[in-house]
């Protein structure tokens, strides 16, 4: 079994991000500039938010970090995306999820300019991807097909399973693995809630992706010999050993299906610090785009 | 076995849509007006708009018919495009494909206006679909969900096996097969070229979709006994018993396959028809968006 490094990984994209900043700098080009949005003070958004800061500052990529109060009207949010998205000097930004109830996080995702959406959320760009057409791929699943392309892991012809239909995970990624490329290729089986004998679904794949938010749910009984496991999952689980009180855990009871597989994600260290790096390749695409 | 009959489903509907339109019409309204690009002279995409005009012909809808020779640049017909984006006379357009190889159909396909993409084969169309927002659902699927619909055929839990990634069939559809609607629900596996043990995967279906375009490819062996079977294969095969001289068949050999089948729908008479109508129904929604 193989450890699927995701922080590693990451660690290599943003070195090479790095150079290619460094570059621009020394010919006096403009350098990636990253602007966030934090609605609230949920832990996990902060956490998060303060990821992609962290990650512009070790590129060298520009950051502007927006904070609001909780209780900011929709109407304040979608101004402000409206200068961003007229602000020459910012190539992309993001609004981290989950927004408070009473703003509509489909009508904010919209606003932002397809052009500055780098993590891939908006229609045009997730129609792109359908059409295998040039746009901003979402964040994680890009994140997913990268891991699996330096690590150099077969997929074509390979049976894959997707545990949850998200529209930021499960279901953008099953169309990019199951589409012509490499890494793709692969028949994929979208699983969800409704999804009958789900076990015995799993358990045939070859490759596993579990994006579900269920901590622990896949077992070792659910997973093939020799299969490929990727965790998406990333829930805070009270942990009185530690420090913090709580402990990330991923979809995937990772000590038992580990013994099984051919390669493995961890949480964390997997998936989640391979979503930054795709962000931040995003980010520096906006600017060439834009900037040539 | 019952015939999934697209001929009699798509007649229903158009009834309604006539009902709609007389009801326009007594009120003064506006009457929706579809136009139609053709270019070049290819048969089979004579008779598809042929079909097209007919049937707003049937409805009391307006249509324009647009034609062009072969030779035409691309440019020509980007103009035309322009021209009919911004004639407020026109709700709804398609441009009939294939095109000639000289002419760009990604293009072509995204110079439309989203919402006057009755075909649905905009990008913007397409992400709106992956995120179930309003739009136009792509004319196929759309009629393969409203047969499925108007038959009350169980999706939920089902397994689905759709044959075959094209942008405007399989992949779409497995979308919204697999998303939390009904019809919907399924769990969805989207095979295609390179998918290993084919036959095997097709078997397990409770619900399979042929829409690769190989004449008579799905055989009673892959079917399981009580399986739904669509059909959107349209190949035109040499037939000299035909006045016309070929017949159109479809991807699954009908009359094994229909012994051993639930519901089966046939070709013609099918999914084509339901097509039509799908398209008939998006440009009806395509003017009230406009007009109210």
């Amino acid at each position: 079994m193989q450890i699927l490094d995701g922080k590693a990984t990451a660690k290599a994209i943003k070195n090479e991000l790095k150079e290619a900043v460094d570059t621009r700098k020394r010919n006096g080009k403009k350098i990636p500039h990253l602007a966030a949005i934090l609605v609230g003070s949920d832990g996990g958004s902060m956490t998060y938010v303060g990821a992609k800061v962290k990650a512009c500052d070790e590129i060298g990529f520009e950051s502007t970090l927006i904070r609001y109060d909780e209780t900011i009207s929709e109407q304040v949010l979608l101004d402000k995306i409206d200068a961003l998205n007229n602000d020459n000097s910012i190539d992309g930004f993001i609004v981290q999820l989950p927004l408070p109830a009473h703003i509509d996080e489909l009508k904010v995702t919209q606003a932002i300019d397809p052009r500055k959406d780098v993590d891939g959320f908006h229609p045009m760009n997730l129609g792109n991807m359908v059409l295998d057409l040039p746009g901003f791929l979402p964040a994680t699943p890009a994140g997913i097909i990268e891991l699996l392309r330096r690590y150099e892991i077969e997929t074509e012809g390979k049976e894959c399973v997707i545990i949850g239909r998200s529209n930021i995970v499960g279901t953008p990624l099953s169309i990019m693995l199951g589409r012509n490329k490499n890494p793709g290729n692969c028949t994929v089986t979208l699983t969800h809630s409704r999804t009958k004998n789900l076990k015995e679904v799993v358990s045939k794949a070859d490759i596993i992706v579990a994006a579900m938010g269920r901590p622990e749910f896949v077992t070792a009984d659910m997973v093939k010999e020799g299969a490929v496991v990727i965790d998406v999952g990333t829930t805070r689980v009270e942990d009185a050993t530690k420090k913090k009180g709580w402990a990330l855990k991923g979809d995937v009871k990772f000590d038992e299906v580990a013994e099984k597989c051919s390669y493995i994600s961890p949480v964390p260290g997997g998936v989640g610090p391979m979503t930054i790096a795709s962000l931040m390749i995003n980010t520096l695409r906006a600017m060439e785009l834009k900037n040539n």
